[in-house]
């Protein structure tokens, strides 16, 4: 932490004697004080001089900071309409390239086709802690309801830079546990965002005991705030149910003995940077410093919530009757609306007989228009290499996850040799990789009976689906 | 360090196990070893996966650090042949773009411009210990004659991402002291490029005495190399002959009492990133850094080589004779072709009064195509901020200093309050800032006299200088 | 924390070879099971082996902490019986001195009369932990209500053995901020002793703030526990009230501003080290410290509780009437009685004027049969060197702090020039060193007149403290 | 190193106020230095001031640190006379005995007898960088001739004292390796007792390689010096000459090949503290650590020197006719007599034939009068549980392995299971634990026959060594 605020110290002194200069001489504070965003935009643009340069930048991002939100909006506009492209250069080179096809004369068109707000990013970020305000900024954009062209050109820049800054060579590995400094773990409870962690007394029961784990990632630039993090259990099976992961009287157990490391809970912590992936890295390298550690650690899974699947279904059960739902089924779910239907062994019983098999559809054979699966957690697991092993009825009883999914949970399984082999299956081929377990609830139709294997030979995956989920129609 | 390779090892275990599927099935070892790089490069472009894509760039880096010299020189032209920007796909957008002025239609512009191997590059980036080996090869290809068109594109690439990669933000100072780790000390010795240190004894002579200081800055994927680094004696007056400063009989004073803190030696280590510039900020963090922990120190200077300077006056005595030159002062610098003319006090007293006036002019006068100084490090810390102090006649008498600059050392100082107007002065309106002292002698002619003013009417250097700089006159 | 569980991991690895071979052969567990604690502590004393000297003492040590109080007290008793000096020996080594002077007589003599637990506690310190469990065989100790010679006796041993452990030489001083592992700040909160720390959220307003600060003693052997803390406020002036510093809503200022450390709260956390000072060495550090660090901080004091106060009033107001307090004096202090007394403006005016020259006397004047000061928290500040600065009257509303002291709480002042000459006055010559202020009560009687000049004259000090503020009698 | 330093500085900064406190008033400085180093002892004892304490132990440590040799030797022989116990007092005390044998007389009588120097040492201690200079002056002490009475009597007090502060429980292991802070490094350099180290380039290539270790033992009153070391080379084989472990050409292996981790140089660094054991904990700790780190490692030897050896056979060689040395072999090793004798391959086997079975004798069987090995190496590791595995004929051909042991080296092993059992064998029974191709020598006389194997039946082993090694007698 030193090291950072002091950096930060030092930019801010180079930018206060910046900022004198700048505003020094003819220039009153109140003449500078009417020179709007965008004219200091420019200047900052058009600025040669390092330290006045900083201290432009460091003006712009206080000033955006003080703005009310519906000016932040504006100020995003600004961006977009005031600094694309040089549209008079670009015909330009353009038209120079028509003649001139040479090396030099596209790196000219390439320059001149870069929007100019890239590079007043790039200055922006020079400013002191400019790179955590630039990401609240993207916030903001991302919490626009504008969906418009605006949106999209800005954040492709945004994602541009990022990416490059957020480059995952950069990220740094930390455990997180009962010996980590407290302003690290304050941002712990408030960013958890798969089950809630209420006070300090429970996340000491999440990160002090021997058969926990927790590890972040974060970054030399925004130094004290992690960017995303993992919760682990110890365990000696594969756990069907939070509560057990949670329980407060569960029995601790040494971490020699443990043979699975559950992650049970990953939340990124940066609203800003969602869609610059370290995630997937996390688990890994989490996957490879608990192997070293624990040498009796054979297998690796998550216990994952399903947040995606409710409304799916109840898409699914408001669509025409000839869908993938047979009536019985359709019947069936109907207890689903009775709020304590959990609570019923006998409608529990019957439920799970119709909900599993169509989960499994929902995995398996559901897709975003990209071709890609549609449940984000799912998304997020399989893409990185994992592979659907179980379905968990009534895995989590808490009312989000009734609200959410029924209470479904599932849970992933890494395992190193195919981690490979999966994700290129379903980054090159499309193909969700599931357990055999999983992959036999295709074998149930929708009232749960195995299906007519006659149908299923030899056909192609969605034709079982068919058959088979929606199996009941006829 | 740890974390560095431990992070690499990291990467290393999931290259391998992508190399193995990549290499799996149809494709045999001896098959692959026919593919030649440029496909591996195409396929590295084309690649989905993360891991098989992270393979690749491992593939292709090994058999990169394993080309001979010749070839590798082939391999930088080979980038620049075949993945400049996607011709057919600029064309088109080019089209596009005459009809459709939107963002979209600009941003698809500029991606298609953008050569394509900058996102070769940047997959490349991900392979293990990949940053220190594209900086090689940035090393290699400065380090080729060629200065073509070819050249120019393909360094604009390598910059363009090195200034990304290497942004300031995440560099870090360390303090480099007797307490340092061996093998970051033995680069020391290795990279000194002004006064070189003869073996470890004398780097403990720099270090370790409680009077000097050594400051690098390190970058998180180069764990273990400095990027640039800042030799500092802690003294009572401005030195003026680098031999007071390393001197091993010298007496050692308290820190405490030091008033004035000399930059002795500034050294790049890493060739490969030449003009990704570090140096300024450096400084800057240093004078910070002991200003905090001593404060007595109220001076921060430079005991500067003029590397530049024997070589241009040899261009100015080989001029007509009409030049800059007087024929008094033309005899008088015959004296420097004899080997010893320093030990002879006559001549050095003769030499020293005709050549101070010229250093000056050389300083404040002289200026490259692009403006700025000629001498390489006046450029630097005159760009940074710096006034030239101080010229010290045979401040050093090494055979490299005698070869380079007639062995002349100057003092550049570091005024915190005036860094950004010098720095504003030379950047905007190409102005060297120096002291009066540095100012007087532009008031003496070649011989050493007070210029008579009438006899500078046409004259080059004087006049110049008179009526530019001291242009008080009419 | 890893390299203290790492040695105590080998310690008990080496340790359990040793009882495997201790236990193994003809004994059987079940007869060491009936070896009796006393029989084990010879057989370690006898022990020359050092592998099975460590079992030995993790046995003893192991169960000795399973023993029920009861025979926790025993095994003290039985300490005190069966181990101390070899009593034959010793009556020899005296027969041998009275015919042998020689140095090697008097070594001898004086390793007989050590008692033989010494040796006996150094052996049981090698056990896995030994330290820590030795600290609370001592907190037992002092826990029991004995004051015999047999306590005395063995208190010594602790004493003389904890005195050489715990030499300050070995401490290490730690900042406490929020950037501290959890798993010691929840032990601030569970052992602060002078103003109770609520939960988390307190804590974080005491530890987080830039104008708060706090400084823990630790100890090689006892890693992660704190011996002693002390929490300072920083101010820009000396607080009169405690609910001034520990307000909620108080205004934070930058440490730059601040003028005046404050220690307000100074917490010993291991009862089993009671007497074993570190305290004094942890004020001149901490003040060390922050000077160094603000060097705007000008003064060091406290605001300190008076814990000893209304135990002694109330013994003086009980007392015979010729005593120090006059009838009116007592009269007023009748207002005590009533619990709301100071929330009526009156009332509180009375008492001030009657209780804070009293509250002189007792600092000033009082002496435990040692000649020390008897108020425990101004013995220990005064013989540290610090001057009794400023009474504050209702410094301290808490119930607490109204039962012990009537809500008084005081200032010291540590002077760094003034800390040698006031620690030497008392210790010399028994001279508590207070400021004017103070001893200007000394000039008013119990009714707050102030007092007949002539009385004061020459007179001693403890003359002058009789016949003025116990004056009013005659 | 910072902490160590800035607690220095405080303590200096107490002790320089103590200082002007204690010589000022009516004792000038002139005065004071008349004062002498016996009455400033004194006054030391009968400090009862803290800060004067540590001022006077300052002074005190200051004069002695400027002593000539012989006058040190003087102090020491005051700190004898002087510092004795009060005579006085313990007559007293024993006569209070005769009648009183209460514990607190017994208390009395000891603290009676103890020599008064304790405690002044004790508060010497207290006294800036007082633990290293105390370390220095029983260097002083050793270095001495005498072994007089006062000699021994003043090494119990320092071995007392020196035990209880070096106590085990505060050492630390620290890693030396090529990232060892360079202060560190150049005392390996300086205390290499063993296998001289000839400067950097030699020390990296003992400490850089991976299948090179080092650990030291760091105390933390003495934090930048290492208190003794160990050096290790990973193997695939125990290795049977030192050339082979240090040979500049070596091929290098991954430590994970290694099965045999080799200790083939351990340095004590203090001579102050010789006879205060760490050597056998370092040992211990270094291999628990290394198996941790390295699980492949299933051996654990040393390649030790036999100092002891050529001394011991030279007196055997000059003793009379009839002792154990048969008249051939006496013979045989006049071949020693010739510096050249290891160039020479039929006398070096006649030479091994005859030396080995000695060399087993002088292991096996020869004892110190305490009962312990001859050979101080052996002494070391025998005592600390090891076994003497292997006889390494001609293992070390330099000057001094030729000139002390003609040129013998031997391996023991540690096998931690054997520890215990090994070192109880030795401290119990004085029985050296050998293997079996070491014991096997004793199956063969002077003269390299198989020894008559009737005569060794049942005998106990002293009885062997005569009728095997010294059998050529009859």
């Amino acid at each position: 932490m030193s090291e950072a605020s002091f950096f930060t110290d030092m930019l801010q002194s180079i930018t206060d004697r910046g900022r004198q200069l700048l505003f020094s001489g003819s220039r009153t504070p109140q003449v500078v004080a009417e020179v709007d965003l965008r004219e200091l935009c420019e200047m900052l643009l058009s600025s040669r001089g390092e330290a006045s340069g900083m201290a432009l930048a460091a003006e712009i991002l206080d000033r955006w900071g003080a703005l009310e939100s519906v000016c932040a909006q504006s100020f995003l506009s600004m961006l977009h309409e005031q600094f694309g492209p040089d549209t008079a250069r670009l015909e330009q080179t353009i038209e120079h390239y028509r003649t001139d096809k040479s090396s030099a004369a596209v790196i000219a068109l390439h320059q001149a086709a870069e929007p100019r707000r890239q590079e007043l990013l790039r200055r922006l970020n020079h400013a002191p802690n400019g790179t955590a305000r630039l990401v609240r900024m993207r916030e903001q954009l991302l919490a626009s309801k504008d969906r418009s062209a605006e949106y999209h050109a800005l954040d492709a820049d945004f994602t541009h830079l990022f990416g490059s800054w957020f480059n995952r060579g950069f990220l740094t590995l930390r455990p997180i546990d009962w010996s980590t400094p407290a302003y690290i773990l304050e941002k712990i409870i408030k960013y958890e965002a798969v089950h809630e962690i209420a006070g300090w007394e429970e996340l000491r029961r999440r990160l002090a005991p021997a058969d926990r784990r927790c590890f972040a990632f974060f970054h030399p630039r925004l130094a004290d705030e992690p960017l995303v993090f993992v919760e682990v259990a110890l365990t000696r099976s594969v756990p069907s149910a939070i509560a057990d992961v949670l329980d407060e009287g569960r029995a601790q157990i040494s971490p020699d003995e443990a043979t699975t490391a559950v992650f049970y809970s990953i939340s990124n912590c940066q609203d800003g940077l969602r869609g610059i992936s370290f995630g997937n890295f996390l688990i890994k390298q989490v996957v490879d410093d608990l192997r070293r550690d624990l040498p009796g650690l054979k297998n690796f899974v998550t216990l994952s919530p399903v947040p995606g699947f409710a409304r799916w279904l109840a898409k699914a059960r408001s669509s025409a009757p000839d869908s993938l739902l047979s009536e019985a089924a359709r019947e069936t779910l109907m207890r689903l609306d009775d709020p304590n239907w959990a609570d019923d062994d006998d409608a529990a019983a019957e439920v799970e007989r119709v909900l599993l098999p169509l989960a499994v559809r929902y995995f398996l054979a559901e897709r975003t228009p990209e071709g890609r699966p549609v449940d984000p957690v799912a998304r997020f697991h399989l893409g990185n290499g994992a592979r659907l092993e179980r379905l968990n009825f009534l895995g989590d009883r808490s009312a989000k996850a009734m609200e959410q999914a029924h209470g479904l949970m599932v849970n992933y399984l890494y395992k190193l040799d195919d981690i490979v082999a999966n994700h290129e299956a379903l980054a090159q081929r499309g193909e969700v990789i599931a357990s055999t377990e999983v992959r036999s609830f295709l074998n149930q139709n929708g009232d749960g009976r195995r299906a007519d294997n006659r149908q299923q030979g030899s056909r192609p995956f969605a034709n079982i689906m068919n058959s088979t989920l929606g199996g009941g129609r006829k």
